[in-house]
């Protein structure tokens, strides 16, 4: 399910909240302005330090990412490209031309227009691989922010917490408050660890996860359009491209054909 | 013995429950409620968030597989390939053909198919490699999800046992109840590391060596489909693939030329 | 932005500052002189010990690259690359020579010093592969005081923290003083933490990013210069550079177009 | 010297015994039943679930491997192969049949044996690096129970104290027996700690250490078994293995003169 | 500056000092015997159960090797490489014979013996790059007894200090010694945090550092051998060699040719 991500963070707290609820606490007391201030705008400011403004501007989308990511239809992509492979066999190449006007995916409409454009094949491997590896190095930028502040954000929780202490601890002349002061401190501490366990870390190991099936797609991708280039049967192309899908999803023969006709006919 | 993991599991648990039992605790008191909510919901939510639903969903055969794999035979298996090596030299490679269907492991069949099918022998490496590639992915995208929870479950013990402390520390009115107050917080700690060190990473650890394992032994079946399809002599098929096999595991000659027998007269 | 990190290290600073003094701490209480000793002092030993004066003297330079970095401006080396590529086409390379004068970057610069002297492809590569090689070595040393820094700083803080409380134990004669004695104490583990949360880790963190964006850059003049010198179609140049600027900033063909015209009619 | 592992184990154990004995500690306290019930049993169990049985009852020998090592004699191989190859180049590589049953590390005699049978250069390279290999991942296997007990032991310890806090925390009816309670519950922690730190981690960290001294005494003899296949001069064939051997090991010339001549008579 | 480990360390020694005697404490507390015995000998036999003899005994030299380096001369070698590239372009590469003798540089001297000797280029770049791994591998073993102990002591410490409260809530019957006990238990934790901070660590560090630093001088005199075996053209060879030198130290052409003067006139 493509929500996961959300589903998962709201699972998370509402377990949590749940939990501490039962244990009397008041989890609302959480929302403690000042360690708000120290944890949340502490972290802020050592990931801005850390990355730079347009990562964090980049924030809100790689959040809609994560909580709505495009699935990869790897079965989709091999029956397409087959498809390709067989028009390219029949007709040559250059047939495939009129074909691509209506390739939704840029990476693939970039990689048949070389091919078509009769450009050697090693350049085109070079210049997809170049676009794969760039989006790569993109995508790990785009984690860091995450996995940066679930780094400093417990860390701001301590400070947080020792602060505190500090202060509790040099004003001892009202024993009455120690209890809650101290009390008080810890909010820091669990605010900050709170929100790199289930906000930073979690989001940052998805965008990661999402970021390897996309170049997995990507590498199936590159693999389909170098064989179409070479003129390999559509059964091998069919044959290599099986590889990178994933058994459990693989489509059984007949289902395979099924799937191609409508596009062979269409072609 | 394939059921190391559950003994293993059985055998830790019986340990420290035995062992807090002989210190007087009541091992049950871990099963508190509001503990187990943050704890195992807190993790379960973090997990989810990180990674997705379906591997969430692929955990009970997860644990299946690491409580009683498929332990690979190295030695069948290079008997099993020197068979075929043998009955490719004196009979050609299309002799293969016949024994397909009799071949239970998908990956040797795929191989051998297309060796049989004349593919050319780079081409045959890449596919096969790919299929190894695509499965260490898949591994490591499975192992994934122990991995995080023994991350995260540790920490959403600490927040389940601060959250408990500054719920004790800001109601200092009743001194009587502080001690088993502050023991109740500290069950979610308890219940967070051992999640963690029993269960969530043992496990992990265990799904990544059975992975190195499958991955070891499609290696020296790939080594071997080449040897085959380049027509090496049999007996260098069988000194290449030996070197795959531990030290400890080597048949001596004799028993390697008696389990090589019957394969080839069947041949 | 370029002058993020400044900004990121103030909003930190302010958060933290602004939520202690909310809670009531005197946050001035962190310019503790024996703290600062202590934990400013032993970091700094414990760096230089690591690294050398050398790395130490270059610190205030780094401060100055991480708050005021050059921002490398792909789409505009890619207009410029793309120019003299279209250049050599139509006037061979030795016309390049001219333009060697005029080129603000020295890498770029000398790349091209070594097309037009008929240098051999691979030493091109080799040489200025070289170059990349030696830089990134360069700045990964550069950012290990940094790191050390930030993985001193902490322990420097604790050691300042127990040697408080070895002092504060061993003289329990006058309970009164205990309190503020400890809370003493702590301000060195505060000021660890915080130095090395808010300043050191994010400055290296900030200048890891940097230097990436910098061998980035260089990547893709690297593939131009070379690209450049096999001759290529400027229309392939174009696309080869391309995949190295994010498709977020990638110009549209007209923007290009109209980029390009400028340089193309001085050249 | 080769029982350094067992000595430097010693002195770890009566330096801290003999320190805790001068605080006033006593030290057999350690022995607690309930403590070593939870944290070696209780890291044994974690180990079994994360590895295998066949891993676990290895242990005692490797015990005896870290304990009493073979020593690799470098220089020795360097000489043993340069006389082969002074043979094989007066004689022909044939002439080494003869010496074959007189090796006595199977490594080289399964090298040279390829050799003698004309294998292909490339081929024997192929079989001796897949043996490599194939010993590199059993070693990195067999150290694998030691890391883990060492990454669980001390969390062990924790999980056996914490259970004791819990059970001290919810009985403070009896404040006579708090502190002996407490000190009971910290034994667990000292156990953890003390098995992994004196044990477990060093005894995988020396298993690494002679891994790596083998595969390097075999990465040399590699060299030198394919050196010999291609009639190198005996010459280059020292120059090249002498590169293996740390300055301070190398001998003089006189002294590899000496050395080779019983070998070269004998041949 | 050569001494910087040196001074670095004393920094830090006095800043710690200084530090704690401001705020009070005896800072010579910290050679408590009972202590240094846990700490210090319980590191050094986790040390030598993890590494070798050997390896402790090199300890002493490899201190003097942190606080007094050789730093390499980078310019130097670019000079006298060209050189001798320049004297193998004007009289071939025998003349470089006579050379040989007064080469300082063990490496230089095997390497220009072996392009003397007539021996294949692939086989130099083979002999020298095995030099170059194997001091890489012995460099890495050398820093392993510092990096090892730098991760015992603070465990070490703690293990003292758990000892020391164990000790101390075992015997509650003195209240009045409560505090200067538990006072004494952590200086434990002191002396190992300490010395694994400002010794141990930035040591190793510094090792590391000097290890790189000539790996980088060995893989330019690497480049520049291979170079003058080939026969490239001295402009290139300090072309190719430059890349090897920082920026900020490289000299201008002038006082290159300068440098180069009185070498050529030798020659």
């Amino acid at each position: 399910m493509k929500a996961s991500s959300l589903i998962g963070l709201i699972i998370g707290c509402v377990g949590i909240a749940l939990g501490a609820t039962m244990e009397g606490s008041q989890v609302m007391a959480v929302l403690n302005p000042s360690a708000m201030l120290i944890v949340l705008v502490g972290t802020l400011g050592a990931t801005i330090t850390g990355t730079s403004f347009e990562s964090i501007k980049a924030i809100p989308s790689l959040f809609k990412k994560a909580f709505s990511p495009d699935v990869p239809d790897l079965n989709k992509r091999v029956t397409e490209l087959v498809g390709y492979a067989e028009q390219a066999r029949r007709d040559g190449l250059l047939a495939l031309d009129e074909q691509l006007g209506g390739i939704e995916d840029p990476y693939t409409r970039k990689g048949l227009q070389l091919v078509v454009d009769g450009t050697d094949p090693d350049l085109v491997a070079d210049v997809l691989e170049a676009e794969n590896d760039a989006m790569r190095k993109r995508h790990s930028a785009a984690t860091q922010p995450f996995e940066k502040a679930g780094g400093y954000a417990p860390t701001m929780g301590i400070i947080g917490t020792v602060f505190g202490l500090v202060h509790v601890l040099s004003n001892l002349s009202k024993p009455e408050t120690l209890g809650p002061s101290i009390s008080a401190a810890f909010i820091a501490t669990l605010l900050g660890i709170s929100s790199a366990n289930i906000v930073y870390l979690p989001i940052a190991a998805r965008l990661k996860q999402l970021s390897q099936e996309e170049l997995h797609f990507r590498a199936m991708t590159l693999e389909g359009i170098l064989a179409i280039q070479a003129g390999d049967n559509p059964r091998v192309v069919q044959e290599k491209l099986t590889a990178y899908v994933p058994p459990a999803l693989r489509l059984t023969e007949e289902a395979a054909a099924a799937a191609a006709k409508p596009k062979q006919e269409a072609a």
